[in-house]
């Protein structure tokens, strides 16, 4: 297969992990004859650095006539505690989301076997949780109207649903359930938020043309209960933008490291693939990252494009070197492996 | 002293929980040589199936005449899953937080060393937790205008906040951590929000009034992950009304059994006490349900009135019965005691 995907490393880590991502992906090319072209550019906070613009026009660009987009990370401590900032990086992340339509994120939570002994949760709670989190993610407070008073005093964000936007990504929800273990649960704060309601609403109906797909409902502030009390209950997990972005983090600490996550995100066209550790500056260019979160979002774009065998195929070589305990030092305080040769024993495994 | 104490039972669990409550009262009240004055209302689903008000004017006006409110809990299943009920039990809650002014949700989550090993988290990881969350409790999301179009397609809430909003509150928890480990972590989307970087403007500002305290910010999606990963890292948490709704749930599992969690929520002028479990309507009239935090927010009204040797001898006693494996069923498979039983064992402990 022919694939033009637009490589963003972004900030922090980003570049280190990407890079083995690539490596992986290349690996994949030559034993599987396929065609992959890797074009790179700017995002976040080293675009903003060098040209002003967190998402600058010819990285837009690239990414619209690309396949796929193969992300990094972004952000940087700089621009955290500066209230004032009127640049930020997250917002090249913001734009991008918006300007693709990749309206749903989607997050694999599964407990790895060989892992499940260096989570801070118990072996038993944790034991058998496969869960697929959908999270929507061109709407609501994202991406309401934001308002700041002339006089400074007072500040406002508008968290607004359309029943077309709620509907979208509940097919792919349920459609997603019934390959799986055909249950659904929609995670929101209907007994508060008129949008919440809205969403039970939309959800309930589309539910209909799903018979044999249960529908579950949970309080967010619940659902952040559950996922540490129970997280093994869920299988498809269906929220808005906020509550998305809250218990997909939490989610990805009780299957132990944050640096095994990979992510997509999809639109009716384009798909951006991401690891959800972020650009963890503190280990930048110090070749401790953990490069599996970016592999796997490699094999998520495999997945996206139909490559199953290939995508499994980076899936068996990453659990292979999980269980030699090829790790980098988030995973094993004993013996530690660099990004790069982890990268590499992952892309050497490949079959 | 004399005090006049409103006691709003409200549905499933609350009455049981909060009969107990009063019963240690009153034990307080005869060793201390107090005059405490109970009288009760009705408040939530039961004030609706009554009255046809979740808030009657009658609840209202005792609340308001009196120096202190006993809360048990609302919420009924047969409101959930309807988003198109008019009338719902929360706002009963929602609006006496408003009318009464109880701006600021104070929330103590502190591990047990007689139940640590009961927690979902491996030991190492709680060990040493001991923190109080400020949620702000009257603005926000939860109070923001709510619209629904005229066709029901489009929902939406808004989430404000004015800098006055956010100074009252952030000196109350800045005043707390003098009396502790002098840290205040605020827990904002300051990456996304508008609101949230009024938070972090009007928070550091405030901030340079108590140098002793150092501040630290974490975005919500952090902070989860967070309290799950080194819950021992937090003194004060400070976070808006959603974001404080989400975290402090999640806190109350990490250290073991949410029915022993108390909660006061104050004002300028009125104050109320409230164990954070909820209505769990499953346990209704089974004398089954955990007493203890409503028992601990008792003490947390005594303390609200400077009576802190009695609100000790409170918290004494039911230390002594977690020791001595006096619980309810949630808190021990091997042998449970009623919910009444454990409320007298309390009420007879205290010294
Ligand atoms: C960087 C930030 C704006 C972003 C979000 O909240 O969406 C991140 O947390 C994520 O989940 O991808
Ligand atoms: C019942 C509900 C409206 C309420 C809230 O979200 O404030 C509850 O969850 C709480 O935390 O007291």
């Amino acid at each position: 297969m022919k694939l033009k995907i637009a490589v963003l490393p972004g900030d922090g880590i980003g570049p280190e992990v990407t890079k083995q991502a690539v490596k992986v992906l290349k690996a994949i090319q030559e034993l599987y004859k396929h065609n992959f072209e890797f074009e790179e550019a700017f995002v976040g906070a080293i675009a903003i650095d060098r040209t002003g613009k967190p998402l600058p026009d010819e990285t837009l660009q690239l990414c619209a006539t690309s396949d796929a987009v193969l992300f990094g990370a972004i952000g940087d401590p700089k621009y955290d505690n500066n209230p004032d900032a009127k640049v930020r990086p997250e917002q090249g992340l913001l734009q991008l989301r918006k300007e693709l339509g990749l309206f749903a994120n989607i997050r694999p939570i599964k407990a790895y076997d060989s892992l499940i002994d260096k989570s801070p949760l118990k072996r038993d709670i944790i034991e058998g949780t496969d869960m697929l989190i959908y999270r929507e993610l061109t709407g609501g407070i994202y991406y309401g109207e934001k308002k700041l008073s002339e006089d400074g005093t007072v500040a406002s964000d508008l968290c607004e649903y359309s029943q077309m936007e709620i509907e979208r990504i509940t097919h792919l929800a349920f459609k997603s359930a019934q390959t799986r273990r055909n249950k659904v649960t929609l995670v929101d704060k209907a007994n508060v938020l008129e949008s919440s309601r809205l969403w039970r609403r939309v959800v309930t109906e589309i539910a209909k043309g799903y018979p044999q797909v249960t529908l579950d409902f949970l309080f967010v502030d619940n659902a952040v209960m559950q996922l540490i009390l129970n997280p093994s209950q869920f299988d498809v997990v269906l929220s808005e933008n906020m509550f998305g972005d809250i218990i997909s983090d939490e989610g990805s600490v009780i299957v132990s490291s944050i640096g095994l996550l990979a992510s997509a995100s999809v639109g009716n066209e384009k798909a951006l693939f991401e690891p959800i550790h972020g650009s963890y500056p503190q280990a930048k260019g110090k070749n401790i990252a953990n490069p599996v979160a970016a592999i796997l979002s490699a094999a998520m774009l495999l997945d996206h494009f139909g490559l199953n065998t290939e995508a499994d195929a980076i899936r068996k070589a990453v659990e292979l070197t999980l269980e030699y305990n090829i790790v980098t030092q988030d995973l094993n305080v004993v013996r530690n492996f660099g990004t790069d040769y982890v990268g590499d024993t992952i892309a050497n495994s490949i079959l």
